[in-house]
């Protein structure tokens, strides 16, 4: 704020382009690490560095000149962030917590040791010991580290399945039979203000595990939303975090809460933010990392959340269609990543529909659903 | 949209750095133009080109390097976009547009020839004419170019004030005793949609003559709110131009409005429209020179917006006090336009207060200000 801050971020993809695009209110000096010289954030920073952020001592001599770091992604080098934060720079989320994160195996041993609702799970080394959990199933097989976005995570319903099981660590986490996937986006600040966005409802593409449609207010009665909002404080408090935390629930048949996942940093499960409520899951982690009074988090507006993927069977230099056709409907707007290039199913941008009703919002998002195909 | 629009600004100040904040959205090639190598756009484009946009050859060279350009400031060769436009560069606001404007005397005659209501005025080509007007006093004489921010107008209330007059050609425009400021952003895309914001109420610093306070909306009659729109659209469609466009205008006594003058871009009277309106001036600009669809103009919120400017008897490094403070006010958000350097009365940044009612913002508003000041 007093034009001394240098704010680095590891990681210069979509997530660290909509923070510095919220950075620039707040005038910040920026400094971006990734190892794609044509990252989305390579021309809106300050100083853009090519390197690999898994690496301890690029990690090392890039968090050196800053005072703040934080992240956009969590496969980062932790031990660089340690050493950082012991020699005074402010790490945000802290590097104990982001270890923590990364391991999906020590994640469910942190929700069973702080009394956290989760799924039943087991821990397995090999596939050796997968052959033995046919009372476990069905369940789903996560890889310890290093799944993102679908990635990394494999159904496994009969022991037939276990031929397609990982030869890694992996998490075996009981098949949870939900009535709807919730997430609550929850930020707290150093001086321990906490502060939660409205649940929202997401609902995950059947076949790329990526979020298909995302609902805000989530449909769900006001002592769930408000029993979503203290599970998210819990678990931010018990990671004794400072940043944003996006927490993604079960809420199972019965009407119990369970949490999945958690993300310590800006997430899809709040894109929406930035058009639909007062203030911007961008802004909130800024404010948070920055030791700054958090902001209001309602939203003015419901909403329809829409994630534009690379059409299957192309690849390439991207080409965007119907854009002006989808612009043409009243309270949508579009977010693109500046990606150069597409893939099948790769995250190339949002759309946000806002509305007066999620009902509303959704009509107008199954229009846009019709008319976007990101080709090449 | 399509990676392949180049947009340059001519300007690299505080506006240019909002419109790119925007722009990011949209996946543009961005160019900006302008004299001073720290610009506040300066890191958050693709191509920072030093040079001075009121120079022909300079101009035109930065033209040929884009397929849309716009502007920041009105100041700017004139000459060199008209031969870029006639080389197939799409420039909005077109420059027989932006050459009416420079000029207040041809924007006060356009006003004439276009029947759109605006105060009485007299051109004048030096001071020997002025003296000869003590029967239209009082009046404000204007500078007809080169005026900005309050520079370049004074008040002449008796003979006795023709000393202080200007010794260049002039607009005398008869003062008019009004009851409210008010401004109205419209905007027009080529396909020819025209889209106007809600009527704000600008409340003038009475020693720098620049925006005090903003409301939003303004505190009008439905019928008068209409009408503001209305004299809006008649502008823009006289005009014939692409782009945002601001129209202030003064409500007189007797409920008259009459149309002060008007800025062809993104304006200080659409700065609250980021936090408290569906879609932002900024954004609506762009959708207007790309030729989308113009977005949703509704306010979600009220707002009141507050300029951030340098303390009297401070020059230097600019710091900031009292943002946290003012920050932990619900509804507050604070937006730096990232100058290094502060003097008396430079317009630093703004604050965006928004909340149920004008009257709910105002209380906070009169918070803010007293807990924030930049000095040096």
């Amino acid at each position: 704020m007093q034009g001394e801050i240098k704010l680095g971020i590891l990681g210069g993809g979509q997530l660290g382009r909509m923070l510095l695009q919220a950075g620039i209110d707040l005038n910040l000096y920026t400094l971006i690490l990734d190892p794609d010289p044509e990252a989305p954030c390579q021309s809106l920073c300050n100083e853009f560095v090519v390197g690999s952020f898994a690496d301890y001592d690029t990690v090392y001599a890039f968090g050196k000149k800053c005072n703040v770091v934080t992240i956009e992604i969590e496969h980062v080098n932790t031990a660089a962030l340690l050493q950082l934060k012991q020699e005074g720079v402010h790490v945000f989320p802290e590097p104990e917590v982001i270890k923590i994160i990364q391991d999906k195996g020590l994640q469910k041993e942190f929700y069973k040791n702080n009394a956290i609702p989760t799924a039943d799970f087991r821990l397995l080394q090999n596939k050796t010991e997968l052959l033995e959990q046919a009372d476990f199933l069905p369940a789903f097989q996560k890889l310890r580290t290093l799944g993102y976005d679908g990635r990394g995570v494999t159904r496994l319903t009969s022991p037939t399945d276990f031929e397609k099981g990982f030869e890694a660590p992996t998490v075996l986490e009981k098949l949870v039979d939900y009535d709807k996937e919730l997430a609550v986006l929850v930020a707290r600040n150093p001086n321990g203000e906490v502060s939660c966005f409205p649940a929202v409802e997401l609902v995950f593409h059947p076949v790329h595990n990526l979020v298909d449609y995302l609902f805000s207010p989530a449909a769900i009665s006001p002592e769930i939303a408000a029993q979503a909002q203290e599970i998210a404080k819990q678990v931010i408090q018990a990671l004794n975090m400072v940043g944003l935390l996006a927490v993604e629930m079960f809420l199972t048949k019965e009407g119990e809460i369970l949490v999945n996942e958690v993300a310590p940093r800006p997430h899809n499960s709040g894109h929406h933010t930035y058009k639909a409520n007062l203030t911007s899951q961008f802004e909130q982690h800024l404010r948070a990392i920055l030791n700054l009074p958090l902001g209001n988090t309602q939203g003015h507006s419901a909403a329809v959340m829409l994630n534009l993927l690379g059409e299957p069977g192309f690849s390439g230099l991207a080409q965007y269609e119907g854009l002006p056709e989808a612009l043409a409907i009243p309270g949508v707007s579009i977010h693109l990543y500046g990606k150069k290039f597409t893939r099948p199913a790769r995250k190339m941008g949002h759309v946000i529909i806002t509305a007066a009703t999620v009902a509303e919002a959704t009509q107008k998002a199954n229009k846009v659903k019709e008319v976007i195909k990101v080709k090449a």
